[in-house]
């Protein structure tokens, strides 16, 4: 029945501002993967999407057909609520290294797939991988499998999983269509929902140093998924949180391994805290395992207390085939050959006003760490920590950050930028709240 | 220096409403041919034009930058003001057949490159195959040679000219990127200025009948051919001309040969005749061949009354390889096997209110004489003929048109579609002004 739509039938549809129906819809997703969409005809029809959008029901059976253009992950049979969380990415945005093993610490399984870091922004993938044999390609078995065992697993994507998504994106990355809420938004949630997930949180950042600038923009995406979700019968929460500092004090692959563990342990800066335990509770709520905030909040407190969300930790890097003895010996995890103390000049007096979370991405990528392109290999080593936040006093000579370097002047581009980063005023600033609107 | 574009950079500055540079446009006309611009990407800015729009400017720079993506023919050897007429196209419009004569008898030289019939609408190269021999597939050397000697060449476009437009042309048919003002212009334009004229002459039709539906498109796009021709430094006159029912009394191939043959003699149809003296007209101005439209107007009504048009006709013809003596002997053009004579229901008078040129095309590709595709063959013996125009009085058994049929089941076909495009009411109605605005 959909083999009869004429490719630029649908185009001139959307062109003219209609709305698609189901089956124009799936002949799109799947006529991409089968050759009878022709990446010219996508390409046009992405741009008149861009143009023209698309309404919830477009974007809910969009993200519908992505999804089955490939495996759904069927975890019926795994006991317990299954509950992710999805970022859309900033800088030292480490959440999730800490969220999934707490989650799972909480009585929730966590079946995490996440991505790589591609331009300023990291990826958990590349994070794990500082962690000496940390394997993140699994089967689909094995990801089960340790999934009931431990309760959290973090892997990439199989190639079975949305390929439609992998072919779009790849289309829209080069013909300016990647700035498209109907888009991202099915792209997001297609993989989201191929995890065989019973509920989603995701953490919508705007801001500086997110892929949204505008918190308007992230408030439509994060409206589109929630409601995409609901669509799908899964019940979505989207945290909006500003993102125009990093997230904590570290940013890089190794320097956020380390500050994840010590949050862990219980010595994480405030800001990624606040986060993490803002995700993961309304994980626990929409997992059943709290009643209510105050509830979650003291659960999650006593895991960290007790140990043993990083007794997940160490499970899970075991499972996954990672050195366990990096969490008590963060020297056998990849170091750069020095530091770069990073201080205030010596007339500097005031207060941190600025410290903008694109230029550190951007200092991370000038001293290797980071991906112009998603062929580049990444340096694990390299990174910064100890980084000032807003709103901190400064005198002269006060530490703005440590740069972890493996090369000379990468490490010289590295500090420009920092210093270009962190602006220092006479008065503190207004604090902007870290914790935005939440959508359900 | 223009290498060092990216066309996702072109995509997005054009996406966001922004005019492209030269340097970028002709990046854009060359990369669709060498590669540079990949199909997918060339689809999503056509996609962003069609949306956005593109300046007087732009325009004129991508018309110049398509005609330069292969040979241009230089005709400065030729003597004499080498004057051409383009068409937007219509049902019946055989006026090339009968200006491109008559004006080389004027004193004009006529280099015309015309298409072949899609669709609705017949083509100039599909008419004149009609003729036994008739070749309209000729070398650049053969093409000026034809002009010198007779004074009027009618040709096919070589491979060789604006090939940028055949392939953004097949990839705009594909993506719903087709009724775009500022595209359709650069296409005809590049083609046309190729052709090594001094000035042009254009016909812009619109409605039912021409691709153009609205007079404010026609307007819209007339305008813009008139400015890339001023921004090339050739003058460019466009009449709107009306297309709610045919041209003439004839459509098809061997009708409108015929017909085309008949004006030349003097015994045309006088709509047809009023077009083509208005567009000649226009061409003797520009050609300086007259002084006024008086003056012009004389000339060509001399030579059609001392048979120096036809004689033009008859030269082209033998030049060309057709078979001459089809202009004394209509039956040697290929000749359906029967007529069918469409007549004015018993009960109807009144007068012609409607003959749908749509419909009336409609009715040709019916009985074989169309292209659906371009890789269709037409049968240039079937036709219509003898029909009605709008105004005329109707009685009981009037004739309606003359069905030239090779098919019954076709021709039954053929016969409802005009009946359905011959609308008959009481009173006549309000006459349409078949020549409108002239713009220079």
């Amino acid at each position: 029945m959909s083999d009869s739509f004429f490719p630029q039938d649908i185009i001139i549809k959307k062109r003219d501002g209609g709305a698609l129906s189901r089956a124009e819809i799936e002949f799109f997703a799947r006529g991409v993967s089968d050759g009878r969409f022709a990446d010219y005809q996508a390409t046009a029809l992405l741009m008149a999407i861009f143009w023209r959008g698309m309404t919830a029901q477009e974007t809910a059976w969009l993200t519908d057909a992505m999804m089955r253009s490939g495996d759904v992950i069927d975890l019926r049979d795994v006991l317990g609520p299954k509950v992710d969380k999805h970022s859309t990415g900033g800088v030292g945005d480490k959440v999730s290294l800490i969220l999934a093993p707490l989650a799972a610490a909480c009585g929730l399984k966590v079946p995490m797939m996440s991505g790589r870091g591609l331009g300023h922004t990291g990826g958990t993938l590349d994070k794990l991988e500082a962690i000496p044999g940390f394997k993140v390609q699994l089967t689909v078995p094995e990801f089960r499998a340790i999934l009931v065992q431990v309760g959290a697993a973090m892997i990439g994507q199989t190639p079975q999983v949305v390929p439609a998504d992998r072919k779009l994106y790849a289309l829209r990355d080069v013909t300016g269509t990647v700035e498209c809420i109907p888009l991202i938004c099915a792209s997001i949630m297609s993989k989201k929902l191929a995890e065989g997930i019973d509920s989603l949180v995701l953490d919508v950042k705007f801001g500086r140093g997110a892929f949204m600038k505008r918190k308007e923009d992230a408030l439509a995406l994060a409206r589109a998924m929630v409601d995409v979700g609901k669509a799908a019968g899964k019940p979505v929460r989207a945290q909006l949180t500003a993102m125009n500092q990093p997230l904590g004090r570290a940013a890089g692959h190794t320097t956020e391994v380390i500050e994840s563990i010590e949050c862990l342990r219980g010595r994480g800066p405030s800001d990624l805290m606040a986060v993490t335990y803002a995700l993961t509770g309304q994980m626990l709520l929409l997992g059943g395992a709290a009643r209510d905030l105050p509830e979650a909040q003291r659960k999650m407190e006593a895991a960290i207390a007790s140990g043993d969300a990083l007794e997940k930790f160490r499970q899970m890097c075991t499972a996954q085939g990672g050195d366990v003895r990096v969490v008590d010996d963060y020297g056998r995890l990849p170091t750069a050959r020095k530091f770069l103390t990073v201080r205030a000049p010596a007339a500097a007096t005031g207060f941190v006003r600025e410290v903008d979370a694109l230029k550190c991405g951007h200092a991370i990528m000038a001293l290797g760490g980071g991906r112009a392109a998603v062929t580049d290999r990444v340096d694990h080593a390299v990174g910064i920590s100890d980084l000032v936040k807003i709103g901190e006093p400064v005198t002269p000579g006060k530490v703005l950050c440590k740069l972890h370097v493996n090369d000379d002047e990468r490490g010289a581009r590295a500090e420009a930028l920092i210093r270009e980063a962190v602006v220092i005023a006479p008065q503190a600033p207004e604090p902007e709240p870290l914790l935005q609107e939440l959508l359900s």
